[in-house]
């Protein structure tokens, strides 16, 4: 274990320039001493000497690298060393889960628990996520990954300064604070666990590893919108490549656009929401399918749709329709023209996307060009890889803290 | 007239020091140079030398100053040059109008003129916005206020960058060029004529002259959604006390939020857009009134209500029911607890306000806390107070272009 870091170690413009390498090796995948050099208008003996600190503090690993096409001998490459990693858990209405996200972005481990959370207190969830977070490090530290931090995603606002859940009406929590529980997760981790909201953490999933990814030259996926299909509709924003976040750190909450003004009352308080019509639960009994663990919900939804059964078809259509809606309007308001869809809508994207599009060409006709309207292949671990992925971000801008 | 400036002329560091020198003496409406010096960190020198080119440039001027409540001499003080000032120019749907502010923020003259433009071609209106220009500067000219540079604000969608007005559907403009006629409104203006979008200009007067001027230190008004009620709904967004325009510069479209998924055929190509039920002539026609002068129409529709005129009282109350739905919406998607309602929605509060607090306490309780709910004060004149407020910030920012 690297020694509990003390801040303020390293002076200001030495951490600037660890900053700027670990950007260098980051950004390539893999830079040598004398490309990074030239990368960051540093000299070759800073390079060395900061290298030098980073492989040290088990961030930062060497290795013989020939790129495909360049000439000459193969030169000594740096990489983010896969033996570090982050850790995600995650708490949602009708599952836990935890992930196990290394420096070079391969989620290594992951395991999700289908389990009834509507209700539950906190006091009655935690111990579980603690033993989950114990059998991902274990399993994590099986295959060599050591790790350095982690972050619990939510579905609710949060406080991230503070540590507190404010809102998950799905949940039943409102105004939990987790600053004692959050160190529970990763005792030992030198950069402790932070917290954030699930469709935040799965709108930058797609940014990093998803169709921003796929689509890294291309404009439109430097801002688009993504919207998490669970029990509770989620949203995330990102403009300009980053999460935009809002005032208080609550943008994006499609599942809150009203979209009907005689609308059902929903968890929120409030009425008419998107999440009444296009919610999990909300199909389920809008197409006469039973509870039950929704995984099953699920595969009866998709059954019952292969065999014709028109309920559970204009149910799946309903909430593509009311989605077109809320797509609509949230476009107008953050002036986005691209959509990510994940979740169960991703699930249904055969007979959601037809009704979608019918319903923006509607309410909003050019508003979202053809083809950018996109449906994530992330699956269900996209907000775990976003939670830790975002962890292992915060972890290299603290760098400095493990140089000594 | 200043001399055609030549953009360049001073260094950096200059232009960065004649900033800091500005910034210190719009702040406070007033500095002497001892307090630019202490506040700025600049030496004495320095500042007495900036304070020389801004004196001659003629943007700045002295005058003796002795603060209430400080001790010891009258100091000399600097303040920006009221003689110096920016003319707004604004084209509505229903009037044309201009305006002159001066450098200390007042607004100097404006003229109205109600005019029927939906429809007209842009070499229309264009001979007659260059008469009123023309006009507004002899009359600033008469006050002994010199030109310095303008802004054109519009009912639609603008690309600043191009001068081109991209979409005003209510005018039925689209893709509409002005490099070229922009110039004409003010020939002789060495910081020439910009174009922005009415609802953002009228949203920045807010925040600069209205509701956020008057809770300077409260900080619920450095984030807040600006609503425009004219024959269109347009909005601003305001986060941290700037304008937030989104990725391609039309953020906050509050009008073409979908408040009825049933909705009649907006302007906009859309279906259930605000603006179909909370705009002007939205409202005019549910109150039976008929078409004509919107000034006229205004105090018809006020007059019905005084006569308790149920269909009257209805149309107004119908237009706060959708604008409750649409704050609703908005607010989620940008995360803001903070409304200004200007235009004809401001001339209605007595009205609006009861409809709209009841559908906002419906579809979303305790999103905008009571006495976050506002209307405007500035009346007609904020979007042309906005966009010659942008233009004269602008010119300081440009200030080093009038520096020998």
């Amino acid at each position: 274990m690297p020694a509990t870091p003390s801040p303020g170690r390293v002076g200001d413009v030495r951490r600037q320039n660890l900053a700027l390498v670990l950007a260098g090796i980051q950004r390539n995948g893999g830079a040598t001493r004398a490309q990074l050099a030239a990368e960051s208008g540093l000299t070759k003996a800073s390079v060395s000497s900061l290298v030098t600190d980073l492989i040290e503090s088990g961030l930062v690993r060497e290795r013989s690298v020939t790129r495909d096409g360049e000439r000459g001998r193969p030169g000594t490459g740096l990489v983010l060393n896969p033996a570090r990693g982050a850790l995600a858990v995650e708490i949602n209405v009708d599952y836990l889960a935890v992930g196990v996200l290394d420096f070079t972005g391969e989620l290594t481990f992951h395991e999700t628990v289908e389990r009834h959370n509507r209700g539950s207190r906190p006091s009655d969830i935690l111990p579980l996520l603690v033993a989950m977070a114990q059998r991902a490090a274990t399993e994590a530290s099986g295959v060599g990954v050591e790790l350095l931090g982690g972050e619990l995603t939510v579905p609710g606002l949060v406080d991230t300064d503070r540590n507190v859940v404010l809102a998950a009406p799905n949940l039943g929590w409102a105004d939990v604070g987790l600053s004692d529980e959050l160190p529970k997760l990763l005792p030992e981790a030198p950069f402790g666990v932070t917290l954030s909201n699930e469709a935040n953490s799965a709108a930058l999933a797609e940014l990093w590893f998803g169709h921003g990814a796929d689509h890294g030259a291309s404009d439109r996926f430097r801002d688009f919108l993504y919207i998490s299909g669970e029990v509770g509709v989620g949203g995330g924003l990102i403009i300009d490549s980053q999460l935009f976040s809002g005032p208080q750190g609550h943008a994006g909450e499609i599942g809150h656009v009203v979209v009907h003004p005689d609308g059902p009352l929903c968890a929120c308080g409030g009425h008419g929401c998107l999440e009444s019509f296009a919610g999990q639960e909300a199909i389920y009994s809008a197409a006469g399918i039973d509870q039950g663990s929704t995984s099953r919900q699920m595969d009866q939804l998709l059954r019952r749709i292969a065999d014709g059964d028109g309920r559970a078809v204009s149910a799946v259509e309903q909430a593509g329709h009311y989605l077109g809606i809320a797509v609509a309007s949230t476009a107008r308001v953050a002036n986005i023209s691209a959509v990510v869809l994940g979740g169960h809508f991703a699930a249904l994207e055969e007979w959601i996307a037809p009704a979608l599009r019918r319903s923006l060409d509607h309410h909003a006709p050019g508003l979202i060009p053809e083809g950018n309207l996109l449906f994530s292949g992330l699956g269900q671990t996209g907000a775990l890889r976003g939670a830790a992925a975002t962890s292992v971000r915060r972890i290299l801008n603290q760098a400095y803290e493990l140089i000594a």
